[in-house]
């Protein structure tokens, strides 16, 4: 596999180039004056073929955490690149996961009033999903996201082959996401990756069909709406209550798979409410489970949850936008809830019944 | 006086309205949910007239100094926005000089992916040369202006009135650099301005009338390079020897009067080598001079100006890239010059008879 796939952008268009021996031949990272920024984890798994790029003197590693994603921690990281002397002309490159590429994507943004980047992406959620859209997200203290820009990188250097020293939660969590692009696609390509559902973990070359088809799912989206103004929206789907889940479990479930199990809780609300049907629940329920089963037990409070998702900021505190499977279709949707006390009921229902 | 001058740019057109009677009716900067960020000796001075926006429920008040134009420093200005609950649809006020408008134009570039913001310049280099162009910066440490971007307001409202309260250091600032703009449009240009020099400091409406050419002169370039890849970087005539000036000086001399100092540096270069002739010289110093005077007897060390000289991102050890008046028409061109023996001379011989 050696394709590409072109996205549009408002700063032109960019490619995802599927290269799968990019590990035995990383030449073309060094186009234009690259300054390195790499995952501690990556860079330590994968000394041997990246060497050529740790030994650079211009690389900076990160651990990968949720505090270095901060303001406050992204500061030190500029100075670094100042001192290294990084100029107007130059690129920065990410290699790594989401958090890599949040802290690179927004560098690029602010210093010397922007730099062209680009990205390696080393997780499976990075491969299938955030690669592409340009959104940067960076932490104010414990303020999660709150900061950010809409910059699209250069072009993406895909490589799914990172993923075999990939942590089995963090497959799991780009597994989530890859369900949450195919129900936006519709219940018939949502039943057939369901039907699929154990081979992405057995079976490479399905995995990566399915990063494809989820790339290319998305990239519709994100072409009519960058900005995330209108349609693009409905990519929050699972997000209102996996933001609250990470946040109520102090982010001790990985990203996706708390989307995974905000999926399953918006469809139970949904099918509650009457806005779908019980079957959209029902239908989804098996293959969505299984891919947060090992989080069921993860002990959530209601009271956390609700208290998260009031913070969110399209709510107030008796009105609630969520994005919900609407109709016998189940078709993902923006729609105003009220936050009533069955609305309360129903998220208690539903986290009481998660761990049985 | 209230007419409106349209500028163009990436993100659609903008208003600089010119409003002369704001001070007796605020009620325009209300609009679209703001959150004020204003000087706090503006706050002070016009506390009656402001009134409202002082006792604002999200109001800021900063002190205009370089350190709180620091990424340091602007991120609990930005946490004061968070618990001020901040929202997308919001829009953020700026209300002061070129370092109030910095940090709101900074900010509203990244929170939130991205806010709406205006501004009332209330110095003079504000409201005639950098309320438009879209470029924040923001100093990292003691690196000046490494971090920026690129992101217009959404309208300007221009009242002269707040001129009244400057101190004369800040009007000669203005004048500094509304002598560079206009040295930009031709011999001729400059030659009327300087002509008329003394009334700006006598007549407002001489002075509002240069304020509204130096804005008309300066659309056309950012219009034409907005992101400043081209002809718009000769808008930096003066400011590599300034940008020099203020750090040799530790920023003792203000920013358009270094500039001002700049531009007579630039010539004198620029003559002496033979890119333009030495009338050149001769006809600008007489003006430009009358505008730095009072800091002609600032102590800058050539070894300290070279230095800082090397630092610009421009330069190399053996090559510096510089703005400076070429032939007979002194048209401001950015041109390649040796950074040779004789050009260290040339620099030390105008330091030593500044103070002549
Ligand atoms: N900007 C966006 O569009 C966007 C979208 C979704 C999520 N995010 C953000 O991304 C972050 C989550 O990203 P993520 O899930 O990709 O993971 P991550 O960057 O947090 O990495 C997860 C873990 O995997 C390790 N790792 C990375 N590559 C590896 C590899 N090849 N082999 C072994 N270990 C490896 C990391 O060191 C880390 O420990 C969150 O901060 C989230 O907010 C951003
Ligand atoms: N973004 C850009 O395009 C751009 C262009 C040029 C300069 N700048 C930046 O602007 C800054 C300089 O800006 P500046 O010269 O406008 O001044 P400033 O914001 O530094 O203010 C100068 C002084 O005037 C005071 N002040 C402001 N308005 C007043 C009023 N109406 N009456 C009395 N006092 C008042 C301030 O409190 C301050 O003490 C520098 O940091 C420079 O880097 C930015």
């Amino acid at each position: 596999m050696s394709d590409e796939l072109i996205i549009q952008s408002h700063k032109g268009s960019y490619a995802v180039n599927f290269n799968e021996s990019l590990l035995d031949d990383v030449t073309e990272l060094f186009e234009n004056t690259p300054h390195f920024l790499i995952d501690a984890n990556v860079a330590r798994l994968y000394k041997i073929e990246l060497a050529s790029v740790i030994n650079h003197p211009k690389v900076i590693v990160i651990e990968a955490t949720e505090e270095n994603k901060s303001i406050e921690r992204v500061i030190p990281v500029i100075a670094r690149l100042v001192a290294n002397k990084a100029r107007r002309g130059d690129t920065l490159v990410a290699i790594g996961g989401g958090i890599i590429q949040d802290i690179t994507c927004f560098i690029a943004s602010t210093l010397l009033r922007g730099m062209a980047w680009r990205f390696v992406p080393t997780t499976l959620l990075a491969q299938a999903d955030s690669c592409i859209g340009s959104k940067s997200s960076i932490n104010l203290g414990a303020t999660k996201n709150i900061l950010g820009t809409f910059n699209p990188p250069e072009k993406i250097h895909l490589c799914s082959k990172f993923l075999d020293t990939l942590d089995q939660k963090d497959i799991y969590s780009g597994v989530g996401e890859i369900l949450k692009v195919h129900a936006i696609a519709g219940k018939e390509t949502f039943d057939l990756l369901a039907a699929t559902y154990d081979q992405l973990f057995t079976d490479r070359a399905v995995l990566r069909r399915y990063i494809g088809s989820a790339l290319r799912i998305k990239q519709k989206y994100i072409e009519l709406d960058e900005f995330d103004r209108g349609i693009r929206n409905i990519f929050n789907y699972g997000h209102s209550f996996g933001h609250a889940i990470e946040s109520a479990t102090n982010f001790g479930v990985p990203h996706g798979i708390a989307v995974a199990m905000g999926m399953d809780m918006a469809n139970a609300i949904a099918s509650g409410r009457g806005l779908t049907s019980i079957e959209t629940y029902q239908r989804m329920h098996g293959v969505l489970k299984k891919n947060y089963a090992s989080y069921a037990s993860a002990n959530i409070q209601t009271d956390a949850l609700m208290t998260a998702l009031m913070k969110d900021k399209k709510n107030t505190a008796t009105q609630l936008v969520l994005i919900l499977p609407i109709g016998n279709d189940a078709e993902i949707q923006r729609v105003e809830v009220v936050a009533d006390e069955q609305f309360g009921d129903q998220c208690e229902v539903f986290l009481k019944a998660l761990n049985k």
